[in-house]
């Protein structure tokens, strides 16, 4: 008899992530004693078995709740029995600042971070965190970047498990008899993301009779292929319209004419903040755009950090705050 | 005293929207008798006024309930009141089959298509409406060009309400002292976009503490630049490929090499519908691809229609049914 047919999906799912790196880089699955990152950790466990790869495991003690780092220990244990090593534990302070989920995002990264890219690091993200991920970029318009969710595979980072659902992973863990704990702030309905999983999604769910965790998942592969080409497109139209090689170099007006709006504007946005402005809003890349398109003798833009851009003889120059002190000495 | 902000916006809206078409071509507002359409009439009936521009009216019977014939003979008698000449009720059989809301529309737009490009047509929708469909769009999957939502100018087709709210319609109108009236089908909870307007936007809204339906319309416009570019540079990339000018030829390989996954899909899908096959769904897309990006001699692609791909000679070639039927006689 052959495995439980949710085990054969995550097996394989992760069997495929790994298939691309040589057997020598080492694979560590980040657990936090989750379904999800639990099926991952045993899946990583059975799939390395005999293949050579060293595969371990690394769980993240966020301190903010009593017992967290008990809970850390068990996780700690679970890896040891499914063979996995090292099994580490990494105690992290969350600072405060931003919102809670946010910040133990950030401080959660910034440990494994350290670990990539001499390590491949498994996550445990299905295609309901991916849902909810699409929904709340959607919701809070952060852009068609921010839709286009997380990445299967992004630097070091893997994340088999974004094309399965997440009651496969429970139902994984159940037919391997492995324990699994709810994270308190998974059911914490003060969190955006936990009531769009348990209100919002449902209820769209309903409306839409069915499919919709699979709708936003397929929505945001199509959405990243197009974010890329036109990043991609961008960068190239970037190099091309360049001056001169030095990124605070200018670029020539009659090399970005022919671009369209969404290209072009890429290019502005990276040509500036790459220059040293810090992060351009969309009325600032409007403003850059109609220097190229409406050219009709404009004055300097003002950009943030006191930088300006004016465009002069044919190219289009960013002027940061030294030179602006300069032309008034 | 100024009008009211409501009226206001609403005028503003309509003034730029016809600003760009000469004074000669005729406005024709689609008016339900819902608050949106009938601002927007108001509002037309205004800016109108002295500018030259004529301006009709023309309402829609569905035919779809009892009475529907005299809520069409009211929404005339107030495009009468407002000054607009023609008004036009235009009566349709909504054919059966597909959703109902889809027949509906399929039929409304069947009449509406008759007066563009020699008429302006003025539809009201809003942000709102604008949220709804980009969250039906992405519920169900239909894609980045599904969920980038409706266009403020398409053909003949102006929709001036795009970024206002419908709160602020229904203000316009009881500010002018205009009735409407509620269309049955807007409150009918069997439609999906009915739920989604009452159930789900409002949920998410409380979740996300907000500006969702904002956030939804200004996702959809950065979208809508994303698509047209995208489908502008395949364009270009389809026309430098193509081996002859006929839209039967063949497309060169190497022409194609450098383009990002986006841009490629996007053109292999155009050359093979253009060319006769119909629809293609993502799959063929894919096998499409890999003919240019993974060659190893691959046997030839079955596509819709009876029709084939076949990659010969640095050359991807269409092979239509009568060909196929050539070749076995």
């Amino acid at each position: 008899m052959g495995p439980h047919p949710a085990v054969a999906d995550v097996r394989l799912a992760v069997r495929r992530a790994l298939a691309g790196f040589p057997a020598g880089r080492p694979a560590l699955v980040a657990c936090s004693g989750g379904a999800d990152s639990v099926a991952l950790a045993a899946a990583l466990a059975f799939e390395v078995a005999g293949s050579g790869r060293p595969a371990g495991l690394v769980t993240v003690d966020h301190n903010l709740q009593p017992g967290s780092g008990e809970q850390a220990a068990r996780v700690l244990a679970l890896g040891r029995e499914l063979g996995l090593d090292p099994v580490l534990a990494e105690s992290v302070r969350v600072e405060p600042g931003g919102g809670p989920e946010a910040a133990a995002r950030t401080a959660r990264y910034r440990v494994l971070d350290r670990f990539v890219p001499a390590n491949l690091v498994l996550l445990g993200h299905t295609a309901d965190d991916q849902a909810e991920t699409v929904l709340l970029g959607l919701g809070r318009g952060s852009g068609p970047r921010s839709i286009a969710g997380m990445r299967p595979v992004s630097g070091g980072y893997l994340r088999p498990l974004l094309n399965l659902r997440r009651h496969q992973t429970e139902a994984a863990c159940e037919a391997l008899d492995l324990p699994w704990w709810h994270d308190p702030y998974n059911s914490d309905p003060r969190y955006g993301r936990v009531r769009l999983r348990r209100e919002v999604l449902p209820l769209l769910e309903d409306v839409l009779a069915g499919g919709v965790v699979e709708a936003l998942a397929r929505t945001a592969e199509q959405l990243r292929d197009d974010q890329d080409a036109l990043d991609e497109l961008a960068e190239r139209a970037l190099v091309a319209a360049r001056t001169d090689a030095d990124s605070t170099g200018g670029l020539a007006v009659d090399a970005l004419h022919t671009q369209p709006d969404a290209i072009l504007g890429r290019v502005l946005k990276s040509w500036a903040e790459r220059g040293g402005t810090g992060a351009l809003t969309a009325a600032h890349v409007r403003e850059l755009r109609r220097l190229i398109r409406n050219w009709h003798g404009q004055a300097a833009i003002d950009l943030p950090g006191g930088y300006r851009a004016i465009r002069a003889s044919g190219t289009l120059n960013l002027i940061s705050p030294a030179d602006n002190d300069a032309n008034w000495e």
